[in-house]
């Protein structure tokens, strides 16, 4: 069975990790390891430790806040996850929610969820059903929100 | 027969993978192998595992949009793409088109099918017309638009 | 037993190390290793040599300046903490505090303190309970301010 | 003989390494080796190629345009030759003019040219004079334009 | 006898180099092995190629100058230098002064002299004296100006 790493902090604001890990049960059958780091700067090692032990892929979950010092967290971290995919040769799904793309906690939630089930179903195309994706290819796909659709000619 | 790598991603609202394929049957006989991505920062690893199975080259697709946060992962992309190529010594090439480099959509879709097109003649040069690239060095190439010419003394 | 390395510097202006260590001499039985450096950039080399050394965590100290550059100076600390970690498959916990943080001195202070405090906590949760981490998960917590809390829905 | 790669973009719109070949030319008798690849971001692969295929040392040509996001593509490939540098062991000298250097396009081309001479007596010491770049240590040397001198005290 | 490397550039205007190797001379015997380089961006590999052929440390000196550019130039150096001791694990001491650290060329080579031989003392106890770096930690020293102090709770 394929093994389904989860990570993510107790900085942010929701539990996207079982919003996921809900989707990802209905859409198949893999096994779900998760574990929980302080914040995003702590994800990159933890994502490169669940590949080295095995997961097939890792889905790494964030809530950066919206001072600019937040941004550049994020980007630090980003840059980790990008790193620990090139050391292991496996995809990391970054799925960060910015605390400023939303004007209410409601709001901001509900973006949280939506994004994090549909990375669920990104993830499970990427270990199921790749040619999914190709079929999607250019196609203005937006995780959580209403997507942006193809330009028009 | 040498093997050309297409990755791009389900985010960008152009298919410019089909132009680039397209220009580069017209160019050359290679063999061709494609995979779709959710965003551009899931495509420095999966360009690394196609030249690790054994591309010799890969070209890379994507379309950020025009906030801050989207330059910022256009900027983490690009470094992973640099990244795979230090680590794999072939050449990667990006071809990236920013929402905010056109004023009109259709205007953004010929950018970006000129683009890859053009981006796959330079993949054509890289493989088999070295000699090529040489020719033009120095003389103001842009991929997608008008040549900027070399500079008059 | 366990080893946590601690490395600090003499930029700061707070004994940061000292408080961490006194919660964890509280909070378990581990053996603790310390080394001060001038500033934080010299933090990356030697977290990674403790790593390697046999460590088995590190905490990293810093309070960066206020100034454009200090910002500078810590993000290019940041990211050698994070390649730090890649390179040794173990967690650096940075505990920064940058002197805008506070309008006043023993603001800061007092900030710096309970920060290390509760990041030493941390420390001792990745070591011993990591289910307490998850059980925390989503829940908004903030080292050495009140907690933002989970967004009401 | 020491072999020395000369590596340029067709994006530029000055043939910088012509003229730092016929620099180099009359400066000493080394093996020149040019390769051209379409963009900035392109140079640090074909360097760490170069020199992993026994140069000794390379030149890096490129010139960015003036806008917000060249200066993110020089920065990118400025880290990405930093890399390159760092996984051989080996120097490559950076030679890049900014568009937004010089007012006209005349003047854009002399600097250019005056870069690449000086910068390749850059490469003719670093290989057979080192002790003449200790002589100039500290004295404000600037490739391409007045040298700024010694600080006066 | 521990080996000092000391590696520096044309384009500083002041000598740091030879303010620090006197400083290091008066406080300690230690082999001391110089190298000058074109600018900042050329120090990383030099630096890690000293210490690959044995240097214990590496002080590794640049002034850069005021504009934007010259930041990112400083930035990217700075994150060679971290990975040069990353790739390593040994310690590199960046003494970097920016030219608009002072108002007059005598003020800031005074700060450069300062700064220098503060950072000398630096390798002498990283050497000899670890323990007096930890007497030293969270006390706010500043290199080359007036100490910040601790803070005042």
């Amino acid at each position: 069975m394929r093994r389904v790493g989860i990570v993510d902090t107790t900085f942010a604001r929701h539990d996207m990790a079982r919003d996921a890990m809900d989707e990802l049960k209905q859409l198949c059958s893999v096994k779900l390891e998760r574990r929980t780091v302080p914040g995003i700067k702590d994800l990159p090692v933890e994502a490169k430790r669940m590949l080295d032990q095995g997961c097939d892929i890792v889905m790494a979950f964030g809530m950066p806040g919206a001072a600019p010092i937040d941004k550049q967290c994020a980007h630090e971290a980003s840059l980790g996850l990008i790193w620990a995919q090139q050391l292991t040769g496996k995809h990391v799904i970054e799925v960060f929610v910015f605390e400023d793309e939303a004007t209410s906690e409601k709001e901001l939630a509900a973006l949280a969820e939506a994004r994090a089930r549909e990375h669920a179903r990104n993830v499970y195309r990427l270990l199921f059903k790749p040619e999914e994706l190709t079929k999607l290819a250019g196609t203005g796909q937006r995780e959580g929100g209403p997507d942006a659709g193809p330009l028009r000619r």
